[in-house]
């Protein structure tokens, strides 16, 4: 069962107009919300960046943001989901094409949930990344369905046989094509700065939090590729990846090639969360 | 009626799922392509980049070119379309949420026609364009459905009551949001090179044959912004738009602010070209 709209409905029973402005522009929004035992995580920061995302390009949302809320719990229970994610997009609705904004269209909201088990296999033992060159549009801060660029990313990275591409914008490491990047070195945690060129990821947000409570240091800098190969830990984090390490880029070993110690702590610290989350439904 | 993969049908019965990859990721390329007098305008030059267009991003045609271009003549003729545009999308198709490609989707091609008058009013008396920063990806050479950014430039020239929005790289002019933009100083036309900052535009290519054959040397290097400000005609060409002179460029009157006379005899051939395709019918 998904969400249309206001209505919750079989998916065969959703019609996409082939004039969706999503369809023919990408002109629109979305967000990725886990949950874990049945309840959303981060739920509260998820909507209200759905919103953000959505003023910043002028898109309305099609009815308030706690309906809104309150239709995805609703369908996370309609479904009996316990774990896997919402994915929730908005977009600016049906209209004869034409680039401007349409007069008088409806914003379209789409959302159904899936089931998807958490990946313990890649948080526990790492992954492996390649870099690509950020050729992405300069409101990377916007999540838009303006996803190609990351797309190509991500299958290059498949191509691989890594499971991340990490994007850098001339020397400078910007963001991964579905994650946020922080390096760690000498207790120190250095992530690129919030602004036009990076997602304010929730995980980031949350994993920032964390850091501070455990007595790291946090350096909302942007560092160079050359300083992320020699670095002591490297690790990724996305709502669909949580915390998850990274031990070799391209044909480089990050630091022992296996987890790093300050990784680990935050992992832990991040269970903790989610065990909060889920006792506090 | 519209054409959906191999069949023709009623729009109501094309149904786009919602996890169709030009819905989600904006993962697909399409063309505009302008019928006069029910003939089809440049057909092979937008089928031939259509085709590229999906090469470059790794994306199969659901069928043989040759297939997608005769049914596009017979949408065309179906409808009984004299004047108007056939527009045209291939997405990646449909497949659970992922970055990376999917193993296993079929290319889903739309196709539709829509019935236009010729821009006369804008072409004989040129129109009014705005200049804003061109914050697009660096593959600007794909005809892509990830179109966010254009969409907020031609609405940001909307707002101040202008046709087009003509973006720049920092000092650098690239392209109008949805169009190829000249200038013109002392009987030479100079536009931005093909790269992969610019469409290389079906239009732009008639153009610059016709300037050749009509005497004028073209000069295919980036120009300034002050360079465009302060030069004797400006005009833009797109599919839409055909060869549309710009009078004013924010509040910058452009030579004489009237349509230029390189500009008029470039008419005047594009004129020719359009008989002698409908002739050719």
């Amino acid at each position: 069962m998904i969400l249309f709209n206001r209505g919750f409905m079989e998916k065969d029973d959703a019609i996409v107009d082939i004039e969706d402005r999503g369809y023919q522009f990408g002109d629109g929004v979305y967000e990725f919300i886990r949950v874990y035992d049945g309840v959303c995580f981060e739920m509260e920061r998820h909507v209200q960046r759905l919103k953000l995302s959505a003023l910043k390009i002028e898109l309305a949302l099609p009815y308030p943001l706690e309906d809104i809320t309150r239709n995805l719990k609703q369908l996370v229970e309609k479904n009996g989901l316990l774990n896997g994610y919402i994915y929730a997009q908005i977009t600016r609705g049906v209209a004869p094409r034409a680039h401007h904004f349409p007069g008088s269209a409806s914003s379209v909201l789409v959302a159904y949930v899936q089931h998807a088990e958490r990946p313990v296999e890649k948080t526990t033992h790492g992954i492996h990344a390649i870099l690509t060159e950020d050729i992405r549009w300069k409101r990377c801060d916007i999540k838009s369905l303006n996803l190609l660029p990351n797309v190509l990313a991500k299958q290059l990275a498949k191509k691989h046989g890594c499971d991340e591409a990490i994007m850098h914008r001339g020397a400078t490491v910007s963001e991964g094509s579905s994650s946020n990047v922080y390096m760690v070195e000498k207790n120190v945690i250095y992530t690129h700065p919030i602004n036009n060129l990076i997602l304010n990821g929730i995980t980031r947000i949350g994993v920032l939090e964390m850091a501070r409570e455990n007595g790291f240091r946090v350096v909302e800098e942007a560092f160079t590729v050359n300083e992320l190969l020699e670095t002591e830990e490297v690790f990724i984090t996305s709502t669909a990846m949580e915390i998850c390490p990274v031990v070799q880029v391209d044909q480089t070993q990050i630091g022992s090639g296996q987890p790093g110690r300050v990784t680990r702590t935050l992992q832990q610290a991040f269970e903790h969360r989610i065990a909060l989350n889920s006792g506090g439904n």
